[in-house]
């Protein structure tokens, strides 16, 4: 098992990483200060796969555990679904000190932050996430939320947890596809700070597609490195925390265009790193080759290179609405070279037309 | 105008005090960093008293300011109200430089700081409390929450406002018994923490409850001041914060036992402090002097000594399920003496019993 340090808020908190480290969940809330009852939230996917396995770890630690699994999918993270969490925690009559354990992927994961960033103003959560994407990307951070009829993230807070663990094995049931969606932001972590990541990436598509165990520990640990030093740098977001939205400008557009199932989170950030390639390269930023090393690893991994369902016209409105946009402007993250990028909020309409056109036919 | 600095999170901010301050508030923003798009959240009552005025002066300040009303009353501190203010902050494009502007009384504050907390996960927010209750209380501290059915205030944050700005001439607008209710939080800062400010309302109850301004002043800031300093040594509320609870424990619980209408939440900690002090006394903590004292002060702002309506047996549950309870446990606020309190977490519950016995005969 390896550990990654995230020195985020007060004390910090660890990422533990290895193969079948579920079985060390209990004693690992433990050796972090947690005790007394813990909530897992969960969806009834992942409850029915490993639910009674984690009850029966967290009590022989100790702890009061109940299990509380809401319907699979995106729409679980409204603050509809959230009362009936919160009723749920009431109930059990979790207290300041109680923990929240997020079991499952991003939808359960910001869901139960977001939860536990605001029951009783704040207690301990801890973050399992069980898919790649969760593992590399929203598990780590902080970042929280539930989403609003009018958009995707809107409602939430940065909130760190008290321990994230990631086990590896949990992947051997993930499917493929979800498989390639947390792929498209190891890449992405690739592109934007670790040349050497990349050309991993590169070399070793076979064992890392194979899901070999050593394979995934290694992009899986550099990702959630590269990830905390981003965070730790800028928590809140107001500079360099930008760069880790490489892609997801583009990325988010697509998805909300096509209705949040076509393309999943993984496959739109793809397309948006081709899209923010291009147009780096149209604002002379990067090389066109920088640009074609992109789009094959993107295809090397079975991730789609443009979105011909969407039109410009019907993407140009997502961009400006991003909730990263400030004062209306848009901070694009452009890319340089493999590892390096850069943050600009004066690209001309005209050039993200331009490319928009170019992904979308 | 008077300001009272409160020096918690990175940057702390100030509480500006005085009459005919509300003038002031567009450049007061402006001079703390303030810029761009306003959401004004108040209440019907209040919007219709001030709202205008507040538009114009936030125009004025070249602020793009709209106003948003929910109904008055408890009842709008709820996930579903929130919802549709998020909606209105959405549509009108709030980004995460814009600002929440709270006008009203603990509601509306409690609510549009639960908006600025979460939203974008989190944009700036000011206070400007149009109840003494509110200026003296809620607005100060940063603890911002809407209830659940299952209970109050148990969804929320800590997050403090930019500023808060307390124009007092807004009192003379307030009715009788809404006065007496932020008086009785009044009279609690001097029970913890300040005899003289307990001497000076002894001394002082014709022009308080004639709502003289100099008298006004002196006892709102003096309050801020003791708020500010407690919140400054503990934010979250990990041990001396607490002291602040004071008379609130059986206060909460007198609340919710009347349906939260018949008692005011001044009244109901009115009737908390004669019960704790009574308690105090049980315990040999404090002498009956003192307890007397107490019930003098109480009695001399018009405010309840006991609720007859209550009994024990209902009241019991409430103590118990009290946010504040860690691990099941009650922490008790007791006085020693006017000016100084102590906690207890091991009060016999023969003695408590006791006690409530006597506040509902």
């Amino acid at each position: 098992m390896e550990e990654v340090k995230v020195k985020v808020g007060q004390d910090g908190y660890s990422i533990y990483i290895g193969q079948h480290t579920l079985a060390q969940l209990g004693s690992l809330m433990g050796r972090n200060g947690l005790t007394g009852k813990a909530l897992v939230l969960t969806d009834a996917q992942v409850g029915a796969l490993y639910g009674e396995q984690v009850l029966g770890i967290l009590a022989e630690a100790g702890f009061t555990a109940e299990l509380f699994a809401v319907p699979p999918g995106e729409d679980s993270k409204s603050l509809a679904v959230a009362e009936t969490v919160f009723s749920k925690a009431i109930t059990m009559g979790l207290d300041r000190k109680s923990v929240i354990v997020a079991l499952g992927g991003g939808v359960v994961g910001d869901l139960a932050g977001f939860i536990a960033a605001t029951y009783l103003r704040g207690i301990p959560f801890v973050q399992v996430p069980t898919t790649l994407l969760a593992q590399v990307d929203s598990s780590v951070g902080g970042k929280v939320a539930v989403n609003h009829a009018l958009g995707k993230n809107l409602i939430g807070a940065f909130y760190q947890p008290r321990l994230v663990l990631i086990d590896i094995a949990l992947l051997q049931s993930l499917p493929e596809r979800e498989l390639a969606s947390g792929l498209a932001e190891v890449i992405k972590y690739g592109i934007i700070e670790d040349a050497d990541l990349f050309s991993y990436l590169q070399k070793n598509s076979r064992p890392v597609l194979a899901k070999e165990p050593e394979a995934l520990q290694h992009i899986i640990k550099r990702s959630c490195e590269i990830k905390a030093a981003v965070v730790e740098q800028d928590e809140k977001e107001n500079s360099l925390r930008m760069i880790l939205n490489f892609g997801h400008t583009i990325g988010h557009a697509v998805e909300a265009d096509t209705g949040f199932g076509l393309y999943s989170h993984g496959e739109s950030v793809a397309i948006g790193m081709v899209g923010a390639a291009s147009l780096s390269a149209a604002l002379g930023l990067c090389s066109q080759e920088t640009v074609d090393t992109i789009r094959c690893i993107i295809a090397q991994y079975n991730l789609p290179l443009g979105a011909p369902e969407c039109t410009t016209d019907r993407l140009m409105p997502f961009l400006v609405r991003d909730k990263k946009a400030v004062g209306g402007k848009i901070h694009w993250v452009l890319v340089r070279s493999i590892g390096s990028v850069l943050i600009k909020d004066d690209v001309p309409p005209m050039t993200v037309d331009e490319i928009l056109q170019e992904i979308t036919c």
